[in-house]
């Protein structure tokens, strides 16, 4: 797989910002978005990364995401609040949002906000870590459209929702845990259909129930497309209404706390919880690192290389990008290209 | 099915207490738990209500459980506590730590305690639940016994580690999901053995990876036996990471955050969050009820009735029970009979 060509991470970033101020969007706001994107590609998350800048480029045109928003606190207490994000670049609402609580839990010891009215903000994990480097439990979460079947429906009843959870430890990684409420993520579809692989079989099904392998075939954009993801656990005697529920969980604290219209596209929630309103920062540090170690340590089943503890597996790729920069699918540098001479942005972002 | 014989449940509390009494358990502490299981098996949640009940008296008699402790909170901030359980009934330190963060949260917004040093606490549902007679969201969670298996390992690695959240609505159910982290909770497993079901294959493994269906050959009080749970999600490729990294987080918040060892049998988390931190109650509760009402009546595959929003099913059940009494298995009727005369207490429970 790793024959692929390999690009500089921070002219990537370059690279991205001055795409995305070609078009308005002003410096600041560039940058953290660029940030956040090439950060997901360097912890292996192809799907969320430079990949969708061709999709956000779009959406400004459109009118859908606003360039110039203006982030309302629309209800406060201490610990808590709501903000608007006024259409903006998700991933501007998102680190205005996880700054801000951040700041509530330094000095109170939580902080948590609602965020409705917002756009896509990428890859949940970035959120949640920036609460790591205060040695906090970040939390992150993000309701979007609705591409999961209810269990036992013919119907879809809410996003795929992920969200993430990163708590500090001490010498080892972070634990870092990214998922979806779905079985597999919708980004790794877009994977599988960019790279021509078929998807494992029931994880997406169509309004009969019948499992759909074959990326083509699943086209949500497509209103006659009634097919839809399953939710973690597949099906109900393996546990599907607890992925299903987690999902309305999500759609709960993201649209319902934040006062946002059922149908709205994109809303988030995050946290921000002081590890040191428990336990001295020093012992908890030590005593996750055994945690990991014990984990990362366990005898594996003949062709597993080694048990991970969320993030870790990250954590190898983000070293090896960081060194040897990210690989990026033809059809990535692909777009990437037609947005530098559509934009009129040098295109320069070769090791 | 329900051809059961159904028993009355205020008897069945009122027997409940006086078994645990004869152990020198404190009234108060034993109507708590009394209370607390016969509200689980009125949801149907049958693996974590009276059958139990034995269980506790085992080890009461044992010295597992200390029928008098002392709970200390050793770490205090407004927001954030930890709470050291003594040994004592789970329960009740379930309940008594939850009862201390609503406290916090009408003062201050929200409130989390870490729980170290506890028992078993029954089902995580009746915790999270007693934040919604407050407006609050609840949170509960439990790290047990290392019964899962790390995905690709051959070795047991986490808990099940259930966890519970609530939240309010208006005239719908609450939502309400409470679920292992693993495909089945252990309760179903021992719900099957003693009904002399099998449980569905991919549940549980064997240390070569080998499902296992017959409950008998599951025995993880036997040291020489080294299969596992599996976590939600099953497989690797089919989300496995999912289930086991939430079991690991459950693990960090419960049993790292609280300051216990590894290895401890039982630690908890839990939390309460105010509503109106975020929006108005009742503009929330309105919306939530629309929310529930949108995905119940969605339609349904054939020969599904009906698509549940977690907390909509055990309501259902709970509205049966309530009027006609709990339907217990012959084999917790014998255990209960066998309890009232090892302890002396008379055997009181038919409606």
């Amino acid at each position: 797989m790793e024959n692929r060509k390999r690009f500089n991470p921070e002219k990537l970033r370059v690279f991205s910002s001055r795409v995305l101020q070609k078009l308005e969007v002003p410096e600041e706001d560039a940058n953290i978005t660029s940030e956040i994107l090439v950060a997901t590609d360097l912890r292996g998350v192809e799907s969320h990364g430079v990949a969708h800048l061709e999709l956000y480029v779009s959406q400004i045109k459109q009118g859908i995401i606003n360039v110039r928003p203006r982030f309302d606190i629309t209800h406060n207490t201490n610990l808590t609040a709501v903000m608007d994000g006024d259409a903006g670049l998700g991933f501007v609402a998102g680190h205005h949002a996880m700054m801000n609580i951040i700041d509530r839990a330094k000095r109170f010891g939580t902080g948590f906000i609602s965020v409705r009215n917002s756009t896509h903000l990428g890859a949940a994990a970035y959120y949640a870590m920036m609460a790591l480097d205060h040695d906090m439990i970040g939390i992150s979460m993000t309701a979007g459209s609705r591409l999961m079947m209810a269990p036992g429906s013919t119907s879809r009843a809410s996003g795929l929702n992920p969200f993430a959870i990163a708590v500090p430890a001490g010498n080892k990684h972070p634990f870092i845990l990214d998922m979806s409420t779905s079985i597999i993520a919708f980004g790794k579809i877009e994977v599988a259909k960019r790279q021509g692989k078929p998807i494992p079989k029931g994880c997406v099904i169509d309004d009969k129930g019948n499992s759909i392998t074959d990326c083509t075939m699943i086209n949500p954009n497509d209103p006659n497309w009634k097919g839809g993801l399953l939710p973690l656990g597949g099906l109900l005697e393996t546990g599907a209404y607890k992925g299903f529920g987690m999902a309305v969980l999500i759609d709960i604290l993201c649209t319902v706390l934040s006062g946002a219209t059922l149908d709205t596209m994109s809303n988030h929630f995050f946290g921000a919880i002081r590890v040191d309103g428990f336990r001295p920062l020093d012992e908890f540090k030590q005593q996750m690192d055994e945690l990991i170690d014990s984990i990362e340590n366990l005898p594996t089943l003949s062709g597993v290389k080694k048990v991970y503890v969320p993030g870790g597996f990250a954590e190898e790729i983000f070293i090896d990008r960081e060194a040897n920069g990210i690989p990026l699918d033809e059809q990535v540098i692909k777009s990437l290209k037609n947005l530098s001479e559509e934009m009129d942005v040098k295109f320069d972002i070769e090791s």
